[in-house]
């Protein structure tokens, strides 16, 4: 085997190294069985307690309480845009979107397509260029929509909500695909919370989401199956075949959070990169330019600045993968460098970097 | 590692072994990169690699045409259940199914909440327990229709299509999830086909569909995109972040077709399974009981009879896993033994198999 790379990709994204050996160590025969666990149906036991355990620890980790339910399902995040207007916006109920960002506009524009006008714009920071969040002053709830959407961590450009905004007693429905489990949250005030795998908790193909159930009985009911939130509730993510691997991995990536020391644990070293990480930049603020212009809404998950020209932003993703990092090369959009922290990202491995753009500033600065 | 199982699950079910060895040696680094292929970002060229390489496998194996799109998605076939019929039916258009078992009853029942009763049943037989495919006499076409949908294989009932029935002109949509690639076919004469990756292509969680493109142009424009077959299409399957790791499995299975002596080898071995399979059931036919009716209807993946009475059922499910012989007992509407013979079971599986039948008959016959 070659040597393992420091991992930067914004997602699919590095994954926790004893979760990914624990794989390789069982994909021929999984739990004695004889069996790879690709290849066990959904309904064998074996299986069965792979699922079990994988939403167990979800509900472990986050402290997901009574009353709310964990779903496993496919098509990333971007059918959920779509899924969750089409099941919660009816009988003449609107939605508000608060736009930070590309994916948060993608479900806003989702949502459009799938109940027209009903899908509100709350808020949007656009014609900013998303270097803020907006500020709660600035949304404006619809009285009796049937949720408020908002995106946690903004990927592409690089700011998160560390508090989440008021919604004056609508659910409030959070895409944390690029966030979950950075650290301890309190699901409680949360309608639905739902995330695509592929940044901290798997392998992309898998969707975690966690729905409080007074909330799920506004669903709709005549959906086509597999478009329904009530009947992957109601069969506990089995109404299909689920994407069975998949489910393996997030479990091994879970039970490597759990014995690390859970999600508080996982906050101390979040904070620990992002400390590291920011403090580079804010001392050579006229060479790492931060694209955040509010530092409090700056992302421990995705830090996104510029150097002083395109040739340099070049030189720097160049250098950094011939020293072994990769994925720093900024979304199109935005262009610059893009640092993804997740989860899976060590303190060691983000101190590498930040002793590299040292040297970097040094030689180019 | 254990002994491997004769895996006889009827999905997900046994993938080739050269498939997952080579699984186990990439897990922790791909192709020299030094991340797992589910630690890529699917904009990587190291993951565009193995997408092109998937799509390229699948129209070699299978004479994919010109004027065809192979696209790559997720929900697996339940999903496709309620998009064909979004998509295809409108402006006043309707489309045919002809229900011969489980899950074309199932792709007739999502399409009904799809689009009403712009789905008709053209012929069914259901009344007969689905002992038989309907005869091409008794399917009554729409004229007009947008698509007929057929389901080549029924794995719950062991029936399967040797010969697919015409459709008056009307484009033939088929669901080969249980079936796909076990011998050459003709792509030409279909619409669209669609399988389910995980019984002869690779692990759940990943669906394989192969589009007409004048087909293709009749789709709805206005759907949320997730849901838009004209939306994967003219992205090459990467709208959204694709199921990377399940692409990359099914790579694999479809290089060792490849490398097997593709399809035309599949049905030569697939033949020979059930030439074996059903050879003993006939040898014994007032022991083994035939659930299918019609001989020339068999399927050759899914061999499903019933033994005298279901304490003997019980004990061959229960011998045969003693021998190390899993997943034989029939599903939950037939009862019985079901015998699932994809593309990875090899003849001497299934001679291991007709051997212990030997001899429980002898035993207990």
């Amino acid at each position: 085997m070659g040597k393992r790379v420091l991992n930067f990709f914004a997602g699919p994204a590095g994954l926790p190294l004893p979760a990914l050996e624990r794989a390789r160590d069982e994909i021929l025969d999984f739990s004695g069985s004889g069996m790879s666990v690709m290849e066990i149906s959904h309904r064998a036991k074996e299986y069965e307690a792979v699922h079990e355990e994988a939403i167990a620890l979800v509900r472990e980790l986050l402290a997901v309480p009574e009353g709310f339910k964990v779903l496993l399902l496919q098509g990333g995040a971007s059918l959920q845009f779509a899924m969750v207007p089409l099941n919660f916006v009816h009988g003449g109920k609107t939605a508000d979107y608060v736009v930070s960002g590309k994916w948060s506009q993608g479900a806003y524009k989702e949502a459009n397509l799938a109940v027209g006008a009903a899908a509100k714009v709350a808020a949007s920071t656009e014609s900013e260029g998303f270097r803020r969040l907006p500020r709660v002053d600035e949304i404006r709830h619809t009285e009796g929509a049937a949720y408020a959407h908002v995106t946690s961590n903004n990927t592409v450009f690089g700011t998160q909500w560390r508090t989440f905004p008021g919604t004056a007693g609508v659910p409030l429905v959070a895409d944390m695909s690029s966030d979950i489990m950075w650290r301890p949250i309190d699901v409680r005030p949360f309608g639905m919370i739902y995330a695509g795998a592929q940044k901290n908790l798997g392998p992309s193909g898998l969707v975690v989401a966690i729905v409080r159930e007074d909330f799920l009985a506004t669903a709709r009911d005549d959906l086509p199956s597999m478009l329904r939130y009530k009947v992957h509730a109601s069969k506990n993510s089995l109404h299909n075949t689920p994407p069975t691997f998949s489910i393996y991995i997030l479990r091994n990536v879970l039970a490597h959070y759990k014995a690390m020391g859970g999600l508080a644990a996982m906050q101390v070293q979040n904070e620990e990169k992002g400390r590291l990480l920011y403090g580079c930049i804010d001392a050579h603020a006229g060479f790492y330019r931060g694209y955040v212009t509010e530092k409090a809404d700056r992302s421990v998950m995705n830090a996104t600045f510029h150097l002083p020209t395109p040739e340099l932003d070049a030189a720097f993703v160049a250098e950094t993968r011939k020293n072994g990092m990769v994925g720093l090369k900024g979304y199109r959009d935005v262009g610059g460098i893009r640092v993804s922290m997740y989860n899976a990202v060590r303190v060691e491995d983000v101190r590498t970097l930040v002793s590299f753009m040292e040297e970097f500033v040094r030689k180019h600065g």
